[in-house]
């Protein structure tokens, strides 16, 4: 579906009223819609946001869901049961459903007013990956009710971030072949982020390395850093910190002056030296995990290859029933 | 300060309207207030909720924050930059600020409308720790904003809260013993736990284990460990699993059942044997972190015993500048 389309029907049912808008999903799709959520908390005035673990907002749905919600839900197979379920759940309190999934057979879609089957692949624009869609969506609803006063400086950075990231791709081919080798035997590693990269700080921890390549690691807030997890930092541990573009850099910088004194395994994946700096300021922050997403990926791929662990590799998904 | 007092006051000053509540702190203090924002999103039809570290507020501050706000911010000691920094922007928003603070001569308190001493220690009663405080006031505004059906449960919760922690702590004696001898070598644990508890599944990863003992750890919430973090789970890792009373106790005994077939190093903390099932079964799941955060604050000093660890050893807080 186009997004301008259903935003125009969203708005045209609800007579131009959104009192919530809720990401619902699991897993890896959560991740993709962090920076949504994010970018209403920072940019909005009168929109209730909450991003939620599918099978939680099942149990335990929002009070505040109802008729002037929308509901945002996201299954890259499409038949995750938690999600579907929520789409239902949603539904039937009145809310107006948007479903991202990459099979146009998903479940997902019959519980979904707005149906978006995205690309996936090595030849698809991030442009049309269920973050960057998820984003559009939300911030041209936010535009429409709320006269969002960046949205054009906005619609540059989605013409052009996939310069950026095809850019940043090339550039990091080298450093993640050497991270590959140097962290090829290591066993935890600690992903540091802020701001709308928090969430792929603990997508790459979750996803890249607990499950595709069944290591260990944590996802650490680079405000929170501060506030317990320093005390174990030494020279041994392993570090990979995402320096974002925008207002919560100084969070990031501080990480980095402290492991640069303390800790010596530490890589730093930084938004402005990968040249993010084309987007317009005043929106540059909501495009770094979109970057970031396909540079971390680069950097999952060339461990799984010097590990030898396919990046496809299972044992209990889709293998034993739970 | 009296939290009915409180109350009364911030109504009487914005005529009886509050358009969001926001908590905001950093590490253990910000731990304290998960239940709270999980609260409003469980119950409240009309009111915003933010849960966050205080370095993100101060950087990126919620657009909706204004007169019609209240600010709810923790700190220990008092005097933590970042949060009393955080209450002096909600304080120029226009914002309504409530301090908790065990420090009475804490600069906390020079941005704080409403101050909150709180107790500390083995003797305090756990109802006037800043979780209990936090958690009540919160709840003591809703109940009169928005007609909260079971504020009474609630109350009747509150009254035999500290009945039914300390009969949980003696319980535990033997148990976290054996737990500290069975785990003293270990390195890493998986912490899980769901709905108003996954704050302490987070806090005892970063503050218990990180902090206080300087061993690796990760937090997963339970619904999201099947999107993941399973697929690194064996016979060799440990585990640590909070199940709630209440309505996500669903998703922690799904887990608990995979475990049981495909891990071997798993303690199961579980609020329904440990007694809570004391407070009335309407608001029981707002009491989970109430009772486990005093239960795992047994855990650690067990392994801190064993492991000759100190919990009040640091080597970076408090020593070097960052």
């Amino acid at each position: 579906m186009d997004i301008t389309k259903a935003v125009k029907e969203i708005l045209r049912k609800n007579q131009r009223v959104i009192s919530s808008i809720y990401f619902v999903a699991c897993g890896g799709s959560l991740v993709d819609m962090y920076v949504a959520d994010y970018f209403i908390k920072a940019e909005s005035a009168k929109t209730f946001t909450g991003l939620y673990t599918a099978n939680e907002f099942c149990h335990v749905p929002p009070k505040a869901l109802g008729e002037q919600s929308v509901v945002v839900l996201c299954s890259h197979g499409g038949n995750t049961k938690e999600t579907v379920e929520a789409g239902r759940l949603a539904k039937q309190r009145g809310a107006q459903t948007v479903g991202l999934t990459y099979n146009k057979d998903a479940e997902l879609l019959n519980v979904s007013d707005y149906s978006f089957l995205y690309d996936w692949g090595a030849d698809s624009e991030v442009r049309n990956n269920p973050m960057a869609i998820s984003l559009d969506l939300t911030v041209s609803l936010i535009a429409e009710t709320e006269n969002y006063e960046h949205y054009n400086e906005f619609r540059q950075g989605m013409d052009i971030i996939d310069t950026v990231v095809n850019n940043a791709v090339k550039q990091v081919q080298k450093r993640t072949k050497n991270f590959a080798d140097k962290y090829q035997n290591e066993e935890m590693f600690y992903i540091l982020g802020s701001g709308p990269s928090f969430g792929h700080a603990y997508g790459f921890s979750i996803c890249s390395l607990m499950e595709m390549q069944w290591l260990d690691s944590t996802a650490v807030h680079s405000g929170e850093f501060f506030h317990g997890p320093l005390e174990n930092t030494d020279q041994n541990r392993n570090y990979l910190l995402l320096l974002s573009e925008g207002r919560t850099r100084p969070l990031d910088e501080r990480v980095k002056s402290f492991l640069q004194q303390h800790a010596k395994n530490v890589e730093y994946v930084d938004a402005k030296e990968l040249g993010l700096d084309l987007i317009p300021s005043e929106v540059i922050e909501f495009f770094n995990p979109i970057l970031f997403y396909s540079v971390l990926s680069e950097y999952r791929y060339a461990l799984s290859k010097v590990r030898e662990h396919d990046l496809e590799a299972r044992r209990y998904m889709g293998k034993v029933s739970y």
